[in-house]
């Protein structure tokens, strides 16, 4: 046993006392009545952040969502600086009536920890704080010099941020960038995403008329609002489940064949995801392996669509206004802003005649990117990995959006190394959303190893 | 200025306090949180029926909300019977934002009155009352025995009013019904609708998977409700605004052509309809004139569809469901039951394969219904409404159903006279629903020509 495992042994109550303190602060970004919320979620991690040894930590304020910063830079001017990333926001909770038990209450159920956030990003951020603190405990320094910053609002958007980036480079010069918002491939299986998809969203409104109207009435005249979304949003994919926007896929570049290769090692199972999700059946096969389609290949998914009288019983309504929301992710060369032209542009010429769109915002959301395999942050987190859980670790990529890796290149300058401990499984975004206690400790002892890694020094 | 007319100037002041009274009871009997108000509802119609000389008042409860009965039977026994109905619940006011005044604070603005429940059925059923009151109390007697009913489910469905007829039949023995609860062809032509259409609804649901999913993590694998549910409505109808289930238009007969050429005196005006509902364009043209298409066509409408996110901002979730409510407008011999069984098969053959179809629950609402127009009381009503408005009443079909119309002829064998004052253009079932005065004004006095009318004695 190290003297980190001893460290971390003697902490694991108290730590886990914290974390789910953390987790009981509803910061939904999302919904504006959650303001206190989220800078109580801020003034937590700052103050935690302090206990455990950071310093010079504060709340940078944004016009949005504050920004906590900490650092320590005592590891010399030949340690590498890396830029530790993570979120305190969260997701919205509803519908609440699909959670096991509430959502901003954690709960502890088979060797998981139930509650919004847990997996997306409280707990993942939290095995970087508590390796911080353990190496920090133990050793007195750190092997690289460490400046971390936790947003509030990668749920909403990441204007804020990058404007923050852009008016903090120098206080935010590094050399790498770590991110614990990711996932592995899967229970067991140390991994690192060397790929992100990119994000795209927007929400557009149809009208039809000035009024709802009675279809007693009018039906057989009036034009319905619904009917008119249905038609439209029935034009988005083919019947195959491709996306049937034109010019969607003209920039997508073919995988090297050596890439979905080495995938063959990950033991990806097409039938276990399918039970995994509860699916009749997966969607968009055919041309490309499920792989493929969820790492390398762009969607276009609709998440809420809605119009008319959604109580119990009837009401005969001829509704007037139907709304959608929908977003898109992209890979190797899709910037968000030409898919979010193409979109636009699909949805004005498939719009039925009988109704007026209104696109009500678009969200540039997140460039795809790619993180070179041979950098040197990446086999420092290879090796930690394969310490924090003890078998070789390997890589795959990942069809999340992480918009900070992309900001980060773009506005500092660095590569990001994804460097998390959430599975795939976890219901992010879902209700009973949860987090692994494995992961939680296995995370835990890897950026252990990361933080006192002899690469470093 | 007859009696009739003198008793009506000094009592207005009075009448439309009691009507305002009346409208300011959310009496929405879909929402069951507003049970209370239902009852509120009921008792002040009894209270009243009382009040101006009715007999025999009570509520008379049922397994769901109670119905007010109150008759006057001294017309002697040579003079026809009829049963006058009226329903107190409304539809519920969402969306409330669209409201200019609060729905159950009544407004009177441009000649209006401006309610919830002001035109359906509220209103034009006190115009029965403020009559009755008057020819009671001018002449002391009606030329008609009168058997009041007003019940408390129309908005919701018409189960227990039928058990209600059925079990009531003696009690309820009539020559004919007359019905309050409909529309004159338009504002300044007294007209009697001598057809209605039936009316068949649903609920259904569709489910992918067994939670909503990360559209990273999962977005090209895993089905999407919400795209199913898209797909599934577009097959409702053709690119022509037909509906496409198979077998729909079966059962619907060829109008006499006859009657089409007698609404030629109405002055219909297609683009007049446009502008007053505020569309880009009327829908379902071509084969069949607007008319035609809204009283003697049948329609399908969908009412509410939603699923997935709903909130501000964006939530990139793959949603597991998704939910649509509809319903048709039926004519001449369709009926509710085997049009509810085409719809169903119609939506298992169409449901995308992903997709699971789920049919919550439906509603077989009232089978289409026309009234012989030689009809006595058919002819006492043209000649009240001549003398109510001033000028000569004339016939037309509504695309409106009343459940009741169907259920008397059904349950107590005898035919119904739909006299109601309220006007297609007064937003019944919409934000912002209101009741002219002129006509609440002229449907007073075409009621005390009616009840006083010499065709009964």
């Amino acid at each position: 046993m190290t003297r980190y495992d001893e460290y971390l042994a003697a902490a694991a109550e108290r730590q886990r006392t914290d974390l789910f303190e953390y987790l009981r602060i509803a910061s939904i970004s999302t919904l504006p009545e959650h303001g206190p919320d989220i800078r109580r979620a801020a003034e937590w991690v700052a103050a935690h952040a302090e206990r455990i040894g950071l310093r010079n930590v504060r709340l940078m304020e944004t016009p949005g969502n504050p920004i906590v910063y900490g650092e320590w830079l005592d590891a010399g001017p030949d340690a590498p600086t890396l830029l530790l990333y993570g979120h305190y926001d969260v997701q919205p909770a509803e519908p609440l009536d699909l959670w096991d038990t509430p959502p901003f209450e954690p709960t502890v159920r088979d060797g998981r920890i139930y509650a919004r956030g847990s997996t997306d990003n409280k707990g993942p951020l939290f095995t970087y704080l508590a390796a911080l603190e353990t190496v920090l405990a133990v050793d007195g320094r750190l092997s690289y010099n460490v400046k971390l910053i936790v947003e509030g609002e990668e749920e909403l958007r990441a204007d804020h941020l990058e404007a923050f980036l852009e008016q903090n480079r120098e206080l935010l010069a590094c050399d790498a960038c770590v991110i614990s918002d990711s996932a592995l491939y899967a229970r067991d299986v140390p991994s690192i995403a060397l790929s992100l998809r990119g994000m795209a969203a927007l929400e557009f409104r149809l009208e039809t008329a000035d009024a709802d109207l009675h279809s007693g009435m009018y039906g057989g005249v009036a034009p319905n609002a619904l009917h008119a979304m249905a038609r439209l949003i029935a034009t988005l994919h083919d019947d195959d489940g491709r996306v049937a926007v034109e010019g969607f896929y003209d920039a997508v570049r073919p995988l090297p064949p050596e890439e979905t290769a080495s995938w063959e090692s990950l033991g990806f199972d097409e039938e276990a995801l399918r039970a995994e999700i509860g699916a009749r059946r997966l969607i968009g096969g055919g041309e490309h392996d499920p792989l493929v389609r969820m790492w390398a290949r762009p969607t276009l998914d609709v998440h809420g669509m809605w119009g008319g009288f959604q109580g119990d019983g009837i009401k005969t309504v001829i509704p007037r206004e139907a709304h959608a929301k929908l977003s898109c992710r992209l890979v190797a060369d899709q910037q968000p802003e030409p898919v979010l032209e193409a979109l636009q542009a699909h949805l004005r010429r498939h719009c039925p005649p009988e109704a007026e769109l209104t696109i009500v915002w678009t969200l540039p959301g997140a460039a795809p990117m790619t993180m070179p395999r041979d950098a040197p942050i990446v086999e420092a987190g290879l090796a930690a990995l394969g310490t924090g859980y003890g078998r070789e670790a390997v890589f795959f990529r990942s069809g999340w959006s992480v918009p900070v890796a992309a900001l980060v290149k773009e506005r500092l300058g660095v590569d990001s190394l994804l460097l998390g401990f959430g599975l795939p499984t976890d219901g992010a975004h879902a209700p009973n959303e949860h987090f692994d206690i494995a992961n939680f400790e296995r995370g835990t002892r890897t950026m252990v190893a990361f933080f006192s890694s002899p690469n470093g020094r």
